[in-house]
């Protein structure tokens, strides 16, 4: 850790933000298998500048661990289910171990069947989706991986809170390069962006928010009272609708509204499912994935030939400043981390 | 067929819709098996007044069904490929034929696995997905469908037509009842809006299209020129890119932009793959899918309670309502499909 030339931000290696993580972690009682999985992930997004899932999320996880619903040591039990499902019960700890410990058998089962499915279920779960997407590019598969959240935002021609933020994100693995990656909630922007425009006491835009009897509004705390709203209109509902099904009732897990009834209002991370889905082109393809591999390259040079993004770019971009330069926190956040550690 | 009071309406049965479609297909040319499967669908399109895939499609159909590049007598071939996945080469026919062929193998599949894929190759496709995605929630599994279609769409940030409008489709089984299920493209609009706008010389809503160069704007003629855009913004662009690689480039298919130029300015139906995902909840759920059961019915009675509508409610009233009283056409289209029959 170096002080940075403005006394204000703390300049801290990407080894050194897991090592703080963990001794935080693992200081507010989290089991050691549980605490560096958490702790690798909130690296990773610190490391990829996805500030809403980094060091930020440190303070929330020690009041997720500590409180009596969550399984501090729990012991993530893998079941080979069916030839194409892997079913892992998180046992009320941390979604994160369970996914680590059902990945191989899921992998062995995509090679083997083409597409399989693994569902985590009793999960507490506060991170972002794109680190197991990548977990499964990593190995040369497709991912497609979804779960509810808790209870905010209104269905379209609704008023009150029944779908989740509902994140959805996936994953297409590139020869010799950074993955194509989304990961987006599928309301309209995450709570947290509601919370800042209260606090700051700016106007929200149409189409976040309503208020209890379904009106669009532009005030930020009417939103936060009311209902968030889905993106993308009745479409981005009906898929948000769909994620609840999905990682909810298909796998027999907590939809948002149960998942938030569940918290009884003590504002842990939501505890419910999660549904990862993982693809092999080689044996989608019929056994030759050559061709496809061009057309998706066809695909994305085509982003880049009308100045076009591709979803993940921009982390990759900070996650290679941060390897080399090592990431800057505020000296508030830095200091109420370290006051965190026993 | 009874003349309807309004003299410029033509009043059918659903079973006369099918009967009329299916005789202007053979007589166009059509092998009987695929007429068959493609009159169903229109039938069934007429009757939910799904009307942009009715009886207005059959024109198109047959340039497409008398085009040199289409297999009139193809006959999809079945490949038990991996154990969760089905291929069927529809072999430069219609995809509906493939899909019906390859259907009971997929349901085996997702019934033993918990999840299976089918992956249609070379198929001319022109229908909705709904229809697809009932004959598995019929069957008690849930669905996930998508394909490509033709470059139109333009990814966010770009300006020129890459994506196609690439339809995603959802499909859960509901006890005694009909099933949750959307169905929708994933550009803003439908390409027949903007021609529709165009003809009627009325502005378009921003969000809709951009000009040659990235700019919005609200003239029908210069999106149609330019590009379409997604729904949703970046999110939805990002999903209409996961469709391109999974309905695409996973199976070894052509993207909507390989499909464009399979078609050489014909206009025919665009030529391309079809992925469907049958998902069983008995399985997924680790044999118990009760519970799950419950928490969806408690989600839909949350729409309800809310006023808010499921996506294919106004369909099944539709349904209902041309089972009982028939279907009514306009003159126009009835002389211009009878003009079609041998």
């Amino acid at each position: 850790m170096t002080m940075s030339e403005a006394d204000d931000l703390v300049l801290l290696s990407v080894d050194e933000v897991f090592d703080l993580s963990l001794r935080v972690l693992e200081g507010a009682g989290l089991g050691r298998p549980h605490a560096e999985a958490v702790a690798r992930t909130l690296a990773a997004s610190q490391r990829d500048e996805c500030h809403s899932h980094g060091l930020h999320r440190l303070p929330g996880c020690v009041m997720t661990v500590t409180a009596e619903k969550f399984a501090r040591d729990a012991e993530p039990e893998v079941a080979d289910a069916a030839p194409a499902l892997v079913r892992v019960d998180a046992g009320y700890g941390y979604s994160l171990l369970a996914f680590e410990r059902g990945l191989p058998l899921l992998v062995e089962k995509a090679r083997r069947g083409g597409v399989a499915a693994m569902a985590i279920s009793n999960c507490f779960h506060f991170s972002a989706l794109w680190p197991e997407v990548e977990a499964l590019t990593d190995q040369g598969l497709a991912a497609l991986v979804m779960t509810p959240s808790h209870a905010w935002v209104a269905p379209a021609g609704g008023r009150k809170g029944l779908l989740g933020t509902n994140p959805i994100a996936f994953g297409w693995p590139r020869p010799g390069g950074h993955p194509y990656v989304f990961d987006f909630a599928t309301s309209a922007v995450a709570r947290s962006d509601l919370a800042l425009h209260k606090a700051a006491g700016k106007p929200i835009p149409e189409g976040w928010g309503v208020d209890g009897d379904g009106n669009p509004t532009t005030d930020a705390a009417t939103a936060l009272e009311g209902a968030m709203l889905t993106f993308g209109g009745h479409k981005g509902s009906a898929l948000s609708t769909m994620i609840e099904l999905m990682a909810g009732a298909l796998i027999g897990e907590r939809t948002s509204l149960d998942s938030m009834a569940f918290d009884e209002g003590l504002k842990l991370a939501p505890c419910h499912g999660e549904l990862v889905l993982a693809f092999d082109p080689v044996v989608m393809s019929g056994g030759d994935p050559a061709e496809g591999i061009v057309r998706a390259e066809a695909l994305f040079a085509g982003f880049a030939a009308q100045g076009a993004r591709l979803p993940s770019e921009r982390r990759y971009a900070a996650r290679a400043r941060s390897l080399a330069e090592g990431v800057s926190i505020s000296r508030a956040l830095h200091e109420r981390i370290v006051a965190l550690l026993p």
